[in-house]
């Protein structure tokens, strides 16, 4: 089989999210789905590094797909330009390459980085906002550093999940939790093995209670040990979400 | 009377321009008068630095209005925060100063700076899509820098005028255009003393096409000899335009 390593960028804003969901949805899988068919002449299943939900955006989502090699007539070239000759404007391939065989987006990928971006000027942005969840009570982002440090490392993420049916571990690592501030935007940039259902937007909405004063950052230990989604803040709006980079072995892509 | 002087940013895209046109119009006069009558309780005229057309954006216009000193209850302050209350959040008030009694947006304006901005990038911008104008095709930017050097200076600008009915005059000077490329948006920056109506669009349109080679720079001379609008490029489209300062003697602002 060939194997091809796609990199997407995407506006979260008009999808159902990234999952296929049937015939009536309208997700960003099966829009690069059909143009796929539509190159190959059958049905070919696009593996995504995982799901992004409606409303979030990526900068650099992973999928890929197999093909039989006799079936694989097109350059990483082509496939590229024929996906962005007939993908909306709001959907673009950056870049298309051979991968190892073994590669899956989803199950070999190590690692992913999450940004959440908030407005928090003290005059609203104009031109970005629809990229943006707009705060308009100050924030103290040095009591948000103090709760994102409790919440980095290696924990049960359970209170940070809105699957309550999840039956599979919620443990997982976060690496690092960076918040910058400029031009009265804050940026939060999530790295973790994994991520839970919702688990970047709790992340975000639990930080901006301590922001803002509602949540002391000496809690988030407590919220950890309960393991219970209502203890943690509201889940952030998907429109400030970006799936940044997702990080895979060095041996996977034979570019 | 008491003046005061706002400088505004607006996403220009819902609008059918600045310029108030009448009850049933979109306009970004429209919306801030009728601000500004709710705040005062009386209707009052505010004048922009000029119109901008339909879709057209801007960084930092500036317009003033002036009420008689005994009704001039409120502050700067109290002002900038009344109108970003209750606009919509595509145009935003980003600040309010006392200015000189004579200070005119429009009369007493001396320059302008409008941006426009092309996204000429091999792989079409996703999140930027609203506010650039894309071109497929390859642009020489060495040869529009050419053609850009010879519509700078003061010269009649009748060929790049849709207005037919122009009876002043049509001489303006451009002081310069800088052409920069970064990351696929070439951006083109006209500063002059003033600008026709459409004229830094078929400025743009023009450029354009000398970048695709449809045009020889060198024919630049002619078309602004020959004073017919026929002779210029094509009106490129609003959404990559940016008004993003306005210039006026320094002793008109009083802040």
């Amino acid at each position: 089989m060939a194997n091809f390593c796609l990199m997407l960028q995407y506006d979260g804003t008009r999808y159902n999210g990234w999952q296929r969901q049937g015939n009536t949805s309208n997700t960003i899988q099966e829009k690069l789905e059909r143009i796929l068919e539509s190159l190959y002449g059958e049905p070919i299943d696009l593996n995504g590094s995982g799901r992004t939900d409606a409303g979030v955006h990526a900068l650099g989502q992973i999928a890929n797909f197999r093909i039989p090699r006799i079936l694989s007539r097109y350059s990483c070239r082509e496939i590229l330009e024929y996906f962005n000759k007939y993908l909306p404007a709001d959907i673009r391939v950056l870049g298309v390459e051979k991968a190892d065989d073994r590669f899956h987006a989803r199950l070999s990928a190590t690692g992913k980085l999450y940004e959440y971006r908030i407005d928090c000027g003290e005059i609203s942005n104009v031109f970005q906002r629809r990229y943006l969840t707009r705060i308009d009570e100050p924030l103290n982002i040095e009591k948000m550093r103090q709760a994102a440090a409790f919440l980095t490392g290696t924990h049960d993420f359970k209170s940070f999940c809105d699957n309550r049916r999840m039956k599979k571990s919620t443990v997982r690592t976060i690496y690092s939790i960076v918040l910058e501030e400029e031009d009265g935007i804050l940026s939060i940039r999530y790295h973790g093995d994994g991520f839970l259902y919702h688990m970047a937007r709790i992340l975000t909405g639990t930080l901006i209670d301590v922001g803002t004063g509602d949540l002391p950052a000496g809690r988030i230990p407590a919220i950890l040990e309960g393991r219970d989604r209502s203890l943690a803040g509201f889940t952030a709006p998907p429109q400030g979400l970006f799936l940044v980079e997702v990080y895979y072995p060095e041996q996977n892509l034979t570019s």
